[in-house]
């Protein structure tokens, strides 16, 4: 059975334990921050019918799937996203809830890319949607929702900017350029690359489209090109006091098919990185994926777990908020129970069950080892707490490892006076 | 475009909020039961090197496996459990870790299977595992870890038994009956089909290995039989004071290969399901997985979400646990912000974003619509209280949404008193 030792595939990650904290990290402020602006989670399965992609997205995330047969002969694949099964799901069950629908996800995606900074081939995302709800007030919702996320992962004002834009304004200008909808596609798409195509390539593209880069360029940069959806959302956001997160800006349309009028991206300020969330209208893919049997308006963005993380990383401020957060949760028990005397190892295994059940996270050693090594194991695993069960039982000796201070507690009081300790002021290292 | 609409593939959940919310309830029971015994939380890709599988388990899990070959050629799998990855992840990181690690992982696995009750094609699992402790205390840490789980799911003395065993009782047997390795082996298999199999056919079967069906069945009732291990850990959980909830019986064995000792099921009381939970120590994993390049003693045990569900499903007393949890963590909202003069609309926005700052869950309606159903929105959004904004702004008027009872606050006041209001006795209803 000799063989090479095996590793995680290219692009897939493992969670040790301080990695697995940092990933909970993102998903308690994703979960908490959706929770209080009233959206409700749900979660759709990480294997679906093919088609469910090939019909809605199209384009480049075709040729990025996990896509196999199964052994029913199923064309089956990995999501590479979930708004399309949000679609879905929305359409089957949307009659047992009230509209609008507030809707929130998280979850691991797949997509075969080419691992790299900011790129996995696995990524961790959290999905924001509101269906039935066709007015720019939705899509404002979102973008709170958005700013909201990125202030509570610690960022501050100038760390990041919300991006929106309205595919509608780029309707309007393509049909005051007499264009049909595969050339408006073309516009779409060029104005999608534009930061990052060659110019001259770029101009020779918009000309054959009866226009070019310097009123392409001038449509962005005008003010009034803003779409009415654009305008009432900034107005929105400013009620809330957003305003200085968010900017209208039509350079944005975003590379899926599916969106059909307001879009918006989450960039870092330095614009260094790929977006930290992007998301949009779509309001008739829930009749897409239904075949027409449900007519839903929706809205949306996705935030991945990759590119955040990075900028966490690099702005010292949510760097901190990570760590504090890390110091908190990190701990494996508040107290260890060292066993001084083996002679009193059953009633120490009683008071272990006693203290877990009463809620304190607690830890021992297994097995018989001197007491100083025991302290030892104590400190590393971040106990605040070591209670010392020995012969003097059901006398006990309490020590706070950090100062090493030492009183003397009964036996059948130690489990009230450890729950009320670790509530103290400095709160339990270990949430519920 | 027109088609079929799409539905979720056999064997695959959509889970809606209500059943979102159920998955959740597990999750976090889990979790903390876990994290009150000192175990902390790891995670593995969802996709593995196949060969991770193939050498490992063998038998009937090698036939249910997605397997595939990406788009790099690579022969990949979705994970049919865990337990390999973890010992590839501990394989490459325990140098880095004290010993015994505690470690605890929750998330999917995906085994094609025909699905019915108590079986999916994808499932939710929880894993529990110590590694670099070879002695029993480890594995009556994991089975205490294991009743405590049950009990945090609400049940009771008599719901449900833990059956321990050793693999090594049957060695010994073996060697009684001079049977080499591969005998050996054909006699666990047919220990652990004892129960399913026709009685006359498993006779003549163990009457080929030279013992017999009156033989085995008097070596399974024989207290002597149990081997020193089980014996060990059944001393260890009388004085947990869970002798109650666990038996030893060696009819159980566990059908995969890499077992090397003691194996333990948790079973309903009645036996009317598959097992709740099954483990066990796989000394020689580690190595096997990193080819030799890491010896480490392993012990540990895997719950699933499917049977767990039914049984608190027939389970009243768990069923009313999980009822009060989903009553106090499905409502959308804890505020319902009532706007009841559109001229108002840019106080009520404010007032929500603050509140929501403050960490109460706050839902409003996001266009207009007459104040009745607003308080209908209200309701079904599950809130405990209304806050209006009206024309006598900034003096709002708070409702409690069950007793009607109403009372003036003062805008600057709002978020201060609803806080307060929110954390009184009966709680909040959304948690951070």
């Amino acid at each position: 059975m000799a063989g090479p030792a095996f590793q995680a595939l290219p692009g897939f990650r493992d969670f040790t334990p301080r990695e697995c904290a940092i990933r909970n990290y993102l998903f308690e402020t994703w979960r908490s921050t959706a929770r209080r602006a009233g959206f409700v989670e749900y979660e759709t399965p990480l294997v679906e019918d093919t088609g469910l992609y090939l019909k809605k997205s199209g384009g480049e995330l075709s040729k990025q799937l996990f896509r196999f047969i199964d052994q029913g002969g199923r064309d089956v694949t990995l999501r590479p996203e979930v708004t399309a099964s949000l679609a879905r799901l929305a359409g089957e069950h949307q009659r047992q809830h009230a509209k609008p629908m507030k809707w929130f996800e998280i979850g691991p995606c797949f997509r075969y890319e080419k691992p790299q900074k900011g790129r996995g081939r696995e990524f961790l995302q959290f999905n924001a949607d509101i269906l039935g709800e066709a007015g720019p007030a939705a899509d404002a919702e979102l973008v709170a929702l958005a700013v909201e996320t990125m202030l509570a992962l610690g960022f501050l004002e100038g760390d990041f900017v919300v991006r929106i834009s309205d595919r509608h304004a780029w309707t309007a200008f393509a049909t005051d350029h007499g264009l049909d909808a595969d050339r408006t596609a073309e516009l779409l798409e060029v104005v999608d690359k534009l930061d990052r195509m060659d110019a001259i390539a770029a101009d020779s593209r918009l000309k054959a489209l009866g226009t070019g880069m310097d009123e392409v360029r001038a449509f962005i940069a005008d003010p009034a090109s803003a779409s009415p959806a654009c305008r009432s959302i900034l107005a929105d956001l400013a009620a809330r006091g957003m305003d200085t997160f968010v900017q209208a800006d039509l350079s944005i349309v975003r590379g899926l098919a599916y969106y059909t009028g307001v879009v918006f991206e989450v960039f870092d300020a330095r614009h260094s990185m790929r977006a930290i969330a992007g998301g949009g209208r779509y309001d008739s893919l829930v009749a897409t994926v239904t075949d027409g049997a449900v007519d839903l308006p929706a809205a949306g963005f996705a935030m991945g777990d990759h590119v955040i993380r990075n900028l966490i990383e690099e702005t010292p401020h949510a760097l901190m908020r990570l760590e504090v957060w890390l110091m908190r949760h990190t701990p494996a028990c508040d107290v260890y129970v060292v066993v001084a005397d083996e002679l009193m190892r059953a009633e120490a295994l009683s008071l272990v069950t006693r203290l877990r059940r009463a809620g304190v996270a607690t830890d021992f050693a297994l097995v018989h080892a001197k007491v100083p090594r025991q302290f030892q194991l104590a400190e590393r695993t971040g106990a605040r707490f070591a209670l010392v069960v020995g012969s003097e039982f059901p006398q006990l000796k309490l020590k706070v490892l950090s100062s090493r201070a030492e009183e003397s507690v009964d036996a059948a009081q130690a489990v009230e006076w450890i729950t009320e300790r670790v509530s103290q002021p400095d709160g339990p290292l270990i949430a519920g």
